[in-house]
């Protein structure tokens, strides 16, 4: 209530046809659609697709209605690319096989706004022949710093501290037998994409030494920063462990117990990935029996649920997945979402096509 | 309850005079006090001692009894040089000009276990013909990393979010209207002594700009380092203050109302120096109407006890004064504030002798 700025609301209206193209081309140009307005990059989208696209904006209010505007005549025929975000699961559900399914074949390309896709349904979009790109690179410095949060907090006790401070016993439960400086730590970064490569500079600033494991030794890493040959290695030698390979089916429970029982007694877990990248039990039983000292996480397996469970460790520090809840990194990932599907239609394709699909 | 470890606790006798030193030398020794025990430092303390001093350790119950075991034939006659650590204050009181006045002549030397010696009275050691070291160096890390913290919850609504997640409101109330990444943004520094040094390469990592005002230019600096010119040109480039000068005479209420209304609409001001420096009462005026944008801090004019207002502004990060609350920093300091005294003895003089009396 004491807060300046409000919240904006977007009409729709300002992403309408007329207001981004001329009539005499609304016939001849390709369609993209919106699904899922954006909240910041109102002017860089009207930019973006002048000339090169009619854009449409989707407000169907149920998956069904969603398919049947496909249809000949429908406003949504002939639809070639959908820029996707996130909050348009809560009219049409997320894009599973049964959606991509749905979609005509007009559809080539979906641009989702978010570095993680496990909301879309990567193998029915393969089998579709539909390409996909996410937007890896606009959330690196806001998912980095997250993790460097939560890895000061987690050594610190700061969360606890503030939580006393607010029920009125000041410093009394922090003790510094349990509290510790970063510098010289020793960090192990699993999965050395952007977000773990951000992460390993902010922590260099200490300096931690900065050890990683990535399915591949990634060439853009620094000398400073070592990649270790196994997974195992990687646990055996940290003294916390930063979360950040995305959720598939062969990284779901990647963290489970055989790798968190190879830790230092002692030691701490940030996770600004995916929740299921984590085994929760597994992570919950080395809290309980003392081996892990405290789990940092802006991620869990059934948000917006929490295990309560993780509530009763009090050197915890737990976020509400914000790691990328900025205007800054909000407009960052908008404008790289909507840049992929521009380029896919005036180049083909898009620089951020993940993986599987490359 | 699920936490590792323990406080320990220690045994004054591990301190006393015949586990330092031979029996033969306990007289020709200078002698030096403990005035509050050091936690983890305890092989040290024997290490830089031994064969150089006799260590005694104050466990007067009073300041009365304190004085009276400085008499001729007492336990602490001939005292040369003190280790002096606030948890001294609870039995003998802070060291005001009443305790400077009541120490023999004998005493050269106080060592205090500390950055901000705002407890010891300067003028009276100066009159007294006492110097008086600090820990400046030792603090650095450990107090840079947590102005670190505050910056970055402040930017990003953190604390807030943490306490919307336990309080079963998952990420509600955090806006991303109301959220910046620190990338970009312009830092303002008061105070470039050792720890304000240490926070502008930990935020020069992402980079932010760093800009500061001293009282001197700090030839130390990097030339991503601005130097300006005048207080008000600070606060007025900044989009978030960190403060970092002692409390004397001079800089309380140094950031007051005039300097705050200088600052953008929308800043931020960080505290990890001392409460006094920072005119509550302006702060909290500022925020009120929405001038400020958060507050991040770990001192508060009158410790333990918090002005309740500050607990209404959902956005602000409040720390019970932990700066230093770290087995690591704790360590670097004691054993920075022996060596002065080691120092002292051996070479007359120790580093850290404060500036008043340099």
């Amino acid at each position: 209530m004491f807060l300046k700025g409000s919240s904006i609301h977007i009409s729709i209206s300002r992403f309408s046809v007329t207001n981004v193209l001329q009539p005499a081309d609304m016939t001849t140009l390709p369609k993209v659609m919106i699904c899922g307005n954006p909240r910041w990059a109102h002017d860089e989208v009207n930019e973006l697709f002048n000339g090169i696209a009619q854009v449409i904006v989707d407000d169907a209010p149920n998956r069904a209605e969603f398919f049947a505007r496909f249809e000949p005549g429908g406003p949504y025929e002939g639809t070639v690319g959908i820029y996707r975000r996130n909050i348009s699961a809560a009219r049409i559900g997320i894009y599973d096989g049964g959606l991509i399914a749905g979609l005509p074949s007009s559809v080539k390309w979906i641009a989702h706004n978010g570095a993680g896709y496990d909301l879309v349904d990567i193998h029915a979009c393969k089998e579709k022949g539909i390409d996909v790109s996410n937007t890896s690179g606009a959330v690196d410095d806001g998912t980095a710093t997250t993790a460097l949060y939560l890895i000061i907090s987690c050594f610190r006790h700061f969360s606890w501290g503030e939580r006393s401070l607010r029920a009125g016993t000041w410093k009394n439960p922090i003790s510094s037998a349990l509290t510790h400086d970063l510098t010289g730590r020793t960090i192990g970064i699993l999965g050395l994409g952007g977000i773990g490569l951000r992460l390993a500079h902010l922590v260099h600033a200490f300096p931690m030494r900065v050890l990683y494991y990535s399915r591949n030794y990634n060439p853009e890493a620094p000398e400073w920063c070592e990649y270790v040959g196994s997974m195992d290695e990687l646990f055996e030698r940290s003294d916390i462990l930063s979360i950040h390979v995305p959720l598939r089916e062969d990284t779901r429970h990647l963290v489970g117990e055989t790798q968190i029982r190879k830790m230092k007694s002692g030691s701490i877990i940030v996770n600004t990935a995916r929740g299921k990248v984590l085994d929760e039990e597994a992570l919950i039983r080395a809290l309980e029996d003392g081996h892990l000292a405290s789990a940092g996480l802006d991620v869990f397996p059934d948000e917006p649920n929490i295990n309560p469970r993780l509530l009763e460790f009090l050197q915890n520090v737990l976020l509400p997945h914000v790691g990328t809840r900025t205007q800054d990194t909000e407009k960052k990932m908008e404008v790289r979402a909507m840049t992929n599907l521009r380029d896919f239609l005036t180049t083909g394709t898009g620089k951020d096509l993940v993986p599987e699909l490359r």
